[in-house]
């Protein structure tokens, strides 16, 4: 029989922490803790095969769990010596989601189940304390009630609102059990009142009704939208964990909080975390009481007022700090640990690798290394290599006087600028109009997620470095000031107050992450060092590193940040951008008028000196490195004005025919022009445009060769090639032009003539096309376009209902189609090696850049990846990653 | 050493008619016919490797090649008993191009070459007929010059015409020995004028002068334009001819002639021919002067004036009487010949498998069977499937009251209507236009060929049968009508007289080219009835073919038609044609409005019982048999109209709002449509257009059935698919539907539900997909567009240059591109069968109708090709020569 629920308690555990695909995240991690003896609340894990079968079957589960379910329920009972649904002794338990990924704030959670109107006094008697009897169940019903009856939270908040205003309470502290109790009735009623049954008192019913919310979440909005995000595959599927209840809102002496082993902002080897005396363990997450600092020194830092938990319960701060130091040793990694604390008696509810900045990824790995917790191949997999990508964000100018709004907690680090926007929705729309927006909230939930992931940065007026909003803005990469309790915001007036300053929607403001500083006004932005920890490992990474990695870039800006950022050569210098140069744009649409060879060839003689300059600039940046040049790729009319307005416009500038203008335009109209007249068709078609790119190339190699003493080594691409013929005319022409220009200079340089491979065509007939070829370089783009037959400009109205539907898992423009696109990607690496042993193999699509699509490149054993400057570091890490990986097996 | 040179004569030679390859067509049958002991003027072939190494050696020679043309002309010299440039016993040669394909007219010819300033007064001599001798010189000058030199045919006419004039000469044959002699003074005066060098005197340079034009013509613009209309590949190259010169204009005993074994325009069994007394062989085909039939009976029928050949020269008559008998038993197929009588010798100068329509291709293989001559399968083998084409022209009614303008020769079968143009650029320009044009001429030349192609007829004023025009005609399936000596054409003024009748260019006539008569105004045409040969030959193509056939409809017209010429169900069935019907249309665009599902739902509920009832009338007609329906395809933005008038006059017309039909339009707008949200997006996107069109299958499916007792058979086809899971996801609901359908009606049918196969993606992943899919169909425009990476609709401003170059040797939107796409289609069967042995394969895109496709298809395995119900029966028979092919080897 299938075993679909694994117990764990009292120092045993049927799973451990590698059985993450079955038990989820959290239910592998509880199991292990148990095995390495820290104090976890008894409990059992439903594994996610559940999940995938609850689907299966259409939302009904395998007959065998009811048993094991049952089963599990007596054991947990009778370690902690209760029973559930016991009117004197009741045993509660907390439900919990538990997928193999991280999913924070994306799952439900149901804690104090068990709850009814007679355990709950058994609750009262047992513990002696009435009022958190009554303060539990009203949780409880509010929790059950949200997730499991989807009623929303206000109808019980107004309740409760309303019964303070009528009571004259100002805090909730000021309630008595007897308040509580009273609530209690009003909460049942308002449920009976909606759902036109009475809140379940049935406790089986309540449990089977909370693992079925469980499964369900999974398919949620947020849920799907968190996964899309993110790249993790609906077949996953989510565990379920429940646990006996420890309660951390027994009084004084019982607490709860979440820490970090590390700072996961900076990495800094400082425990670090936050708590909250007499609460349960969603308080602290959703920032609705702002916690306290764990340790006293973090305390002091902070300048809050109240205690730590290091001096406020000294004993539980021991025992705390034994486990995470136990935790960090075992896991030889910085964890996220969840906690309560009954009665002085710690309880520790959940580990996890912690969520960290790129720079505190760095630090800590750097650091491991030195403590001699991990080796340099450890530290270099550790890293995630799209992460580092938050290194690049701007940061504000020491120059710049900044006009401080006010300050919260540094929840995210980076700088950004943009117009105030108060609701998700309008963010995502602004956003979408090209609008850098940033997302202001008293405090963010799961709904925000889309609007989070539109601004540029994100301010909450309430909630703690652990935040949801905290938590979501750091995965993401966004800055974000949490807790910034100044600023009030008045959604109606469409603005917000603080220290006496109104700002209204859509003015700008700019934050600054790391900071926790928002500032009034457009602040000047600049890119950050990087630190030496950077350095370190990412000469780490090159050690280990078999790809070479060069960046997409034609402006001497791009060259050079490539450069800084480590790319040994160019991989993609697209030349048609120097043609829409202002500059030259008239000469070449005075070619593209021209309706003879001569005619073209005289407009051409006038782009060559500027083109030749532009190729001068690049090899001097790059001298001695690898540069492909592709030539001209686009089709004509991309260079020609289209609307009437336009063409007046370009006319009325440049002396051109006006009507000759867009006669030629409509002329070269298509119906699809990425299946056009571009690319080396242009070339067999007008040889002279491609012979002009070719000599300006060789001249200015030439010529920094003379100046520098160090040719660079231009590789000339011939874009869109489908056969073999067609590449073979045209780099005869270049051989000729090169031999030309070589001969009357007196010099000689190595160059290398090749093609890209974006065509299916051209993948399969890879063995001929290398006959001629002395290199191929992968254009993905156009290559995912035409094996899958979608135009990267039209997806969009597809693509949600494609990934929503799970036809693909990951948008295939992002990360490589590894069956479709990638198949052909083999086919032709291994036909092209067998026609030219050794041919040049790289990619050039903005797969280059992709940490999944980087290892598939080291797995087809290509010579190298090429993506954009900014993205080098990822690539250089993420192909440092292949080739540990590949090593490995 | 590379044998480069192969001699023949006197019953002896070195090569034979299998060697058509390396000797071209023309001198392998040169070397046979001395094999089998025809007279032959000995002579010698350089093979067509020289042709291909000319090329390569950037037009120069192999060093081998001038030794063994020497020894060839010494052997030929030893044969004859003269010798190359001796002045007293000069040998004269004639230099011939001799592709492996039959080229007419596309490459050059010159004879009596070996003839200078001394040569000739030997020849004078020699042949005691110095008038004869002069004449011949001055037919090489003119031939030499035009060919070699590049001077043009007029330069020389002006001179004759002018000397007639002066000296009051009507014909040719009033001039004598002197006037001979002095026109040849002036013409080698105008080459010395034009060339600024005197015409060459050295033979040895005649020599090499002319077997260089031979070579160079293979490129010339003519002979591309045959290749790329005949689907000839440019390596293959020519090989070049030279004999012996035999004279056909030494007098009244000397004649030239073509002939063929049996009538090419009928196929009956007729020996049939032309000849000219006292002329060189260019005479007749050039079509200068009419000549007369070879046999007496022919004489007779044609109602000429003169002699034919078998009364003015019985015993040349008999000698070539007997040679063509022998040539049709050795060869066992109709030959064209041609021949010359020097002084009452025959000697044969070519014979070749003639051309021949395909009504005469269809009774000559017909008759050779009963003949025992050749089996059934050689006569299934001998048809051009693409000819078949040629059948299913129309014809003019009976009923049709004929305004005759004039009577020519019957020179191709076939009726036409279309207006009157004079010149071929004009005709193919109007043609381009839409418009159907006949082209009038005095006569055609190779030149003439893009303007006879775009033409619907040709009628010419002059030359006979076997002239330039009529040659071509047959070839192309063109009707023509030739030697309509009545017709006087006035370019300048744009018109022609007949019988006092003046037609101006753009009139419209009509062409009757089996009868040979020309027409005024428009005449009735109807699709001719198929002869019983057709069906002979159809019922054996059929017995030996393995793939099914079947036809690309929609409409019952089309199905009806398709059903009628032998399709074994329907193939493709393209249901948007059924949206784009008048009476739909505005529902359809109703349905594309709505913004919501139940909107879309709400007007899909108009369109289904249309739907339903376009499906059972095709099942209806094709009860019994497998129809393929291809659910919606386009983009449904095709369905809107896009112009501000058009919106305008829909708008009005329908009752539909015109500006939101309008931003529908532009919303729906798409860079790359191919590329777009089209096929199975749209199914995944609105599932409800699909659940209509499975629902109307089915219903109509069941009505049939009931209604005839004899189920269709659908073959539900989903387009467009690139993963499995679009295929799972729109199967399930299908078949979902189809379950309800028919436990409703109580029925239960057979149905398929399978997938094109048109990307790359699906050909790389059919093993996923035949897990799914029952059935595939290839849909190779569209895998060819993608594949390519060529939009078929923007094509045509590159595949001219494409073609011309070489790059592709056929359009591969006609013939499959086999390494390219073919493979897709190679690594889709292997591995969709692997998945599901026996999955059913068949073809639809337009390569369904190519029998070099359909060859390749036959080689896959495929189980049926699908093609346009006009090209069934050519699909039938290519399937069956495939099959053939096949079992050879």
């Amino acid at each position: 029989m299938v075993k679909y629920v694994y117990s764990f308690g009292a120092g045993n555990a049927d799973g451990d922490a590698s059985m993450k695909s079955l038990l989820g995240g959290k239910g592998a991690n509880l199991a292990e803790m148990n095995k390495i003896g820290l104090p976890v609340p008894p409990g059992f894990t439903i594994t996610t095969e559940v999940c995938t079968a609850f689907y299966e079957l259409g939302r009904t589960y395998p007959a065998a769990l009811a048993a094991q379910l049952d089963e599990a329920m007596a054991k947990i009972g009778e370690t902690v010596g209760k029973q559930f649904g016991d009117a004197n002794n009741p045993l509660l338990v907390s439900v919990r989601s538990g997928a193999r990924a991280s999913m924070p704030g994306m799952m439900d959670t149901v804690l104090n189940l068990g709850l009814n109107d007679v355990t709950v006094e058994g609750l009262a008697k047992l513990s002696g304390n009435r009022r958190f009897a009554f303060d539990s169940y009203r949780r409880f019903i509010q929790m059950y009630s949200n997730v499991v009856l989807d009623l929303g939270h206000h109808l019980f908040e107004d309740i409760l609102e309303s019964y303070k205003e009528v009571n004259d309470f100002k805090e909730d502290t000021e309630l008595e059990a007897s308040d509580w109790e009273e609530i209690v009735g009003k909460y049942k009623s308002a449920v009976e009142y909606e759902t036109e049954s009475p809140f379940p008192q049935n406790v089986n019913d309540q449990l089977w009704g909370a693992i079925g919310a469980v499964f369900k979440s999974w398919m949620n909005n947020r849920a799907i939208f968190y996964r899309k995000m993110h790249d993790i595959p609906e077949s996953w599927g989510t565990a379920v964990n429940i646990q006996a209840m420890v309660f951390g809102n027994m009084g004084e002496t019982s607490a709860t909080g979440v820490a970090f082993t590390r700072n996961p902002s900076t990495g800094e080897k400082l425990f670090y975390g936050e708590y909250l005396i007499n609460a349960q363990g969603e308080d602290v997450v959703a920032g609705i009481r702002t916690p306290k600092s764990i340790t006293k020194a973090q305390h002091a830092l902070m300048r809050e007022d109240g205690q730590s938990l290091e001096e406020a319960l000294p004993q539980v701060y021991a025992q705390l700090h034994d486990c995470y130091l136990k935790l960090e040793n075992h896991y030889r990694d910085m964890q996220d640990i969840e906690f309560t604390a009954e009665n002085g008696q710690l309880w520790m509810l959940q580990t996890r690798g912690g969520k960290r900045t790129a720079k505190a990824a760095l630090k800590i790995a750097v650091d491991m290394v030195a403590e001699g917790m991990i080796s340099t191949c450890e530290a270099v997999s550790r890293i995630d290599a799209s992460a580092l990508d938050q290194l690049l964000h701007p940061t504000i100018k020491a120059s710049y006087a900044r006009d401080i709004l006010t300050k919260g907690l540094p929840a995210s680090p980076g700088a950004a600028v943009g117009e105030v926007i108060f609701s998700s929705d309008e963010a995502e729309e602004k956003a979408a109009h090209g609008h850098s927006v940033i997302l202001i909230r008293e405090e963010t939930s799961p709904e925000d997620i889309h609007g989070m992931h539109a601004a540029k940065a994100i301010v909450t007026s309430r909630g703690g470095m652990t935040s949801h909003a905290a938590v979501v803005a750091r995965g993401m990469g966004r800055p974000c000031v949490s807790g910034a309790g100044e600023i009030k915001i008045d959604e109606v007036l469409g603005q917000f107050i603080v220290r006496g300053r109104v700002i209204k929607k859509g003015e700008i403001i700019s934050v600054d992450g790391s900071a926790g500083e928002v500032l009034f006004g457009a602040a000047d932005l600049e890119q950050p060092e990087l630190s030496g920890d950077f350095g370190t490992l990412m000469a780490w990474a090159d050690d280990v590193r078999r790809m070479k990695v060069r960046a997409n870039a034609e402006t001497p800006l791009d060259a050079k940040t490539a450069r800084d950022f480590g790319a040994e050569g160019i991989g993609l210098c697209r030349t048609e951008h120097m043609f829409f140069d202002a500059s030259r744009i008239a000469a070449v649409r005075e070619m593209i008028l021209s309706e003879t060879k001569a005619g073209r060839e005289h407009a051409l003689e006038k782009i060559l000196p500027m083109q030749r300059q532009d190729f001068v600039e690049l090899f001097t940046i790059m001298a001695g490195l690898p540069v492909t040049i592709r030539l001209l790729d686009p089709p004509l009319h991309e260079f020609l004005p289209h609307s009437e307005e336009d063409v007046a416009a370009v006319a009325a500038a440049t002396g051109l025919n006006a009507k000759k203008l867009l006669e030629r335009a409509k002329e070269l109209h298509e119906f699809n022009p990425m299946l056009g007249h571009r690319g080396c068709r242009l070339g067999i078609s007008f040889p002279e445009i491609y012979d002009m790119q070719a000599r300006a190339i060789f001249e200015a190699a030439i010529e920094v060769a003379k100046n520098l003493g160090k040719a660079p080594i231009p590789e000339i691409m011939v874009p869109l090639v489908a056969t073999r013929k067609e590449l073979a005319i045209l780099k005869a022409r270049i051989d000729e032009i090169g031999k030309t220009v070589m001969t009357k200079a007196g010099v000689n340089i190595l160059y290398l003539v090749g093609t890209m491979i974006e065509l299916p065509r051209a993948a399969i007939c890879a063995d001929e096309i290398a006959e001629v070829a002395e290199f191929f370089s992968f254009g993905t783009n156009d290559l995912t376009q035409t094996t899958l037959g979608i135009s990267r400009d039209d997806a969009s109205r597809f693509m949600g209902d494609y990934l929503s539907q799970g036809i693909f898992e990951r948008d295939p423009f992002v990360t490589l189609d590894q069956k479709g696109v990638g198949e052909l990607v083999k086919i032709a690496a291994t036909r092209g090696r067998a026609a030219r042993a050794g041919i040049k193999l790289g990619i050039c699509g903005e797969h280059g850049g992709d940490p999944a699509s980087i290892e598939f490149c080291e797995s087809v054993g290509l010579d190298y990846v090429s993506c954009s400057p900014y993205r080098v570091p990822i690539a250089r890490l993420a192909a440092a990653q292949a080739a540990l990986k590949s090593s490995l097996g």
